[in-house]
């Protein structure tokens, strides 16, 4: 389908609730582990979308706005989390992700985008030129991308676990990623 | 990690909040369209796992307890939700989702497994011999897999609209789910 600003605001407004209802207080066997070395834990990546939220989305779509294709965005820091989420327990990066990502969509509806400003273009310093709209549809579907991790990382540690079941599992021969 | 009863139950308990925190009220866009022919939308996803809470874990785990290996479990019926489903608004499902799992768990703790309990042996028409420690575990990573599964297929809806973040986004290069 083609990108909506409606659909894509309406998905990313429950992406926090849905990760809290998920993953707060559940067993740190759960959220801690991840699936091997240079590998992130569900902590790990809500910590990444924290710093998805300052760093990349909303920040680059500002950059976009203001200096259309004339300044390539920041590049983002894949392993920028790590000085961020130091010392924080998941509940408080649940916390903070469900506040940051509200100010982000009070910014981006603050805007109130028209079609023509969704064709505006930007620059990435790795993808080269970007609309608007492909910013804010990936916004969206990069938290898609992120819960689909979490529940392969998740379901990682019960691969022994299942024993023959692992044969029926999708998710434990997904190999989406390669790296985290 | 080995099985944990403890850490199933916690997962368990939380997907049904996960999805409808996710879900609810998503516009049909989101919840309705799947990848092509002869798979499935997240609407059909949930309808599974409710035919998944009538007929599949609990239902097989008292078959095990009651005969052993004497009697394999009731093939699945991997299309069971499409006529389960008939009628019904992805929030009926989802409130359905809440309430049957709620009673498979209610049931399950009323059993107080102990360790050799879990050791007890059942027969599946498919992959033979199987523990309750097997199935229970199994059951919770059937959960992750259709969460992995449901944000794979929302995603792909957004396949076109993110343009070239398609490269960076690990979600649409899954092929972990064969068959729906």
């Amino acid at each position: 389908m083609q990108h909506d600003l409606d659909h894509t605001i309406s998905l990313l407004t429950r992406t926090p609730a849905a990760l809290n209802a998920l993953l707060r207080d559940l067993p740190e066997e759960w959220t801690l582990r991840n699936e091997g070395e240079n590998t992130w834990s569900a902590y790990d990546v809500v910590g990444h979308l924290n710093h998805s939220e300052r760093t990349n989305w909303i920040p680059r779509a500002r950059m976009l706005r203001q200096f259309g294709e004339a300044q390539a965005f920041e590049p983002f820091d894949r392993w920028g989390q790590v000085r961020e989420s130091q010392g924080k327990s998941l509940g408080q990066l649940l916390d903070e992700f469900a506040r940051l990502r509200s100010e982000n969509l009070d910014e981006l509806r603050a805007w109130n985008l028209r079609r023509e400003d969704l064709e505006r273009r930007g620059k990435h310093p790795a993808l080269g030129v970007v609309t608007l709209s492909e910013l804010l549809a990936s916004w969206a579907a990069h938290d898609l991308t992120h819960l689909h991790q979490i529940s392969r990382i998740m379901a990682h540690q019960y691969r022994e676990a299942v024993g023959p079941w692992s044969r029926n599992l999708g998710v434990l021969k997904c190999a989406g990623h390669s790296s985290p």
